[in-house]
């Protein structure tokens, strides 16, 4: 899967899409990259990489200072265990991918998510969210949260990983819930299977504090670049246009020609150092896919050898792909 | 089913629904309905109908001077014979209760509805849009229209009804129709048993013309009432408040005491002539409801009687609503 992020004035290109309008430099082209007339001497180039939804990165970490105080409270309060999959949505939460959202969906959020693949702003403008990002708890639990206010999430092994405020507890209809995401409601789809079906009946939100950035201990933390870190090496690099390629499979041949002549093409057009930034899709991929940690070798092999240029390709970065085998 | 149509400044009041943006007067106010304080010498009021999504009323009607020479067209044109829904479809998107739609919906329109809950403009404002309106061919059908770029639409005694022109054939997916539309798949809903399952694996849209106002000879056309009779109704009775009561049962006196209540605190609340608008839900109703043709002899009888007052009560009009039995 390949997607060049290029803004045209065309407004058709502006419709939401969850993955596609982050960490891209703005270009104001003229042209659009498939026109076929050689006006690229015409071209109005504006660059600069553009603000995140809602015009600021949201990270969700608590402060240093106030780490203790915080560990110390989260003792008090009742306790939610977090399943892989939720732990992986407080890092997405926690590091700013999902900004504006300070935390796990409320139901007025949830609700935009389904019915309108979007998030209204409190000043009228509207942001890209079509996956809701929810976190579910069954009877019991609600039981136990009872008139809390707060929540405590702790990992498989009882760490406690982050504080859930100002909670909203409702109703987590799945049949709607799949529906809407998913446009069908068929058996088979893995992440359905894997955290919706099994999941409770009830989805809490909530303001999130994450006592520590989440770590997976796996060899290949050091790949998982946050927004703020990706930002941080475009702007290190001098990027004047970031283009990106999302893929789950090793490099081929067919990736590397698309990629190095999308470099050349957009050097045409009056860049003067365009970035690649080189998106392995981590988290949920196909059960029969080569696994993340050898795609990893094979990515790092590839710019060794000079297959991608390791100087305008942008480090690695794991994405917390939940959603994958949508039917569209 | 009771909906009275005040605009508050708070945005998320504005968020949107298929029926409740039309034929509002737009009341600009500084206090709720609901708010306890007596601040009504404080309300700040504006009048005037607001204007139709999109700007401007869209009426489908071939002028009276070419709808010969629009009939001869039509007979040389691929027909389509539309079903008793289309029919109505037909006779919403005439009039302009659909606008800015010009037709049946094109892909571009279908997906937006079904993913968005709305349609982005080309000049980038956003209008609500959560019902696709679609015709469904078979593939009979789309293989007779072949490469013509217009067809006829043809009733059930085959007279031409309207024509479609600058067409567009798409796939009909029936099922991402379905759950995107109700959130379910589920066996047993109305609207999908009669019109979508059956119905062909293709959808066309295009620009309509339609020849001759939409009648269906019934005893009821007379409360028929088109948004723009509507309009001249409510400018004609000066109203400079309008508030809607939607229903599919007879008046009884909860919904009576509903809308003489609601007038009460429009006139408390500094506005000199708020009208209503009964709206009797035609079309499409529960299966054992009482029949529309009663409802509306009993609506005629409960303003004889003077239990709602027919000086500031609004003509009558059935709405075509078809997808009622909605899970939400």
């Amino acid at each position: 899967m390949a997607a060049l992020f290029i803004k045209t004035p065309n407004p058709s290109h502006s419709l939401p899409e969850f993955h596609k309008h982050r960490f891209i430099t703005r270009l104001k082209l003229s042209i659009s990259l498939h026109s076929k007339k050689k006006t690229h001497k015409k071209s109005r180039i504006s660059c600069g990489l553009i603000d995140p939804d809602g015009g600021k990165l949201v990270e969700l970490f608590v402060e240093e200072s106030k780490k203790d105080e915080k560990k110390r409270q989260a003792l008090s309060m009742p306790r939610i265990k977090l399943s892989r999959i939720d732990l992986q949505w407080v890092h997405v939460l926690s590091e700013g991918w999902a900004s504006p959202l300070n935390g796990f969906m409320r139901e007025s959020e949830f609700l935009q998510t389904l019915h309108f693949n979007s998030l209204r702003l409190d000043h009228g403008s509207v942001v890209n969210m079509s996956v809701p990002i929810v976190l579910a708890i069954d009877d019991l639990q609600k039981n136990r949260i009872g008139e809390s206010k707060t929540v405590a999430l702790v990992d498989s092994g009882d760490k406690t990983v982050a504080i859930l405020s100002n909670i909203e507890i409702y109703k987590h209809n799945k049949e709607e819930r799949i529906a809407r995401t998913w446009g069908t409601t068929a058996p088979g789809l893995p992440y359905v299977e894997e955290a919706i079906s099994s999941a409770g009946n009830w989805l809490i939100g909530g303001d999130l504090e994450v006592i520590e950035p989440i770590k997976y201990h796996d060899g290949l933390d050091r790949f998982r670049l946050s927004p703020a870190e990706l930002r941080e090496e475009f702007t290190k690099r001098n990027a004047d246009a970031v283009f990106a390629f999302q893929l789950r499979n090793p490099v081929h041949n067919g990736h590397a020609l698309l990629m190095t002549d999308t470099r050349r093409r957009l050097l045409e057009m009056g860049y003067k150092n365009p970035v690649l930034l080189l998106h392995p899709l981590g988290g949920y991929t196909k059960a029969d896919d080569v696994p993340l940690s050898w795609r990893m070798k094979q990515h790092e092999k590839v710019l060794e050898d000079g297959v991608l240029d390791p100087e305008t390709t942008c480090g690695f970065y794991i994405s917390i792909s939940h959603a994958l085998c949508w039917p569209n």
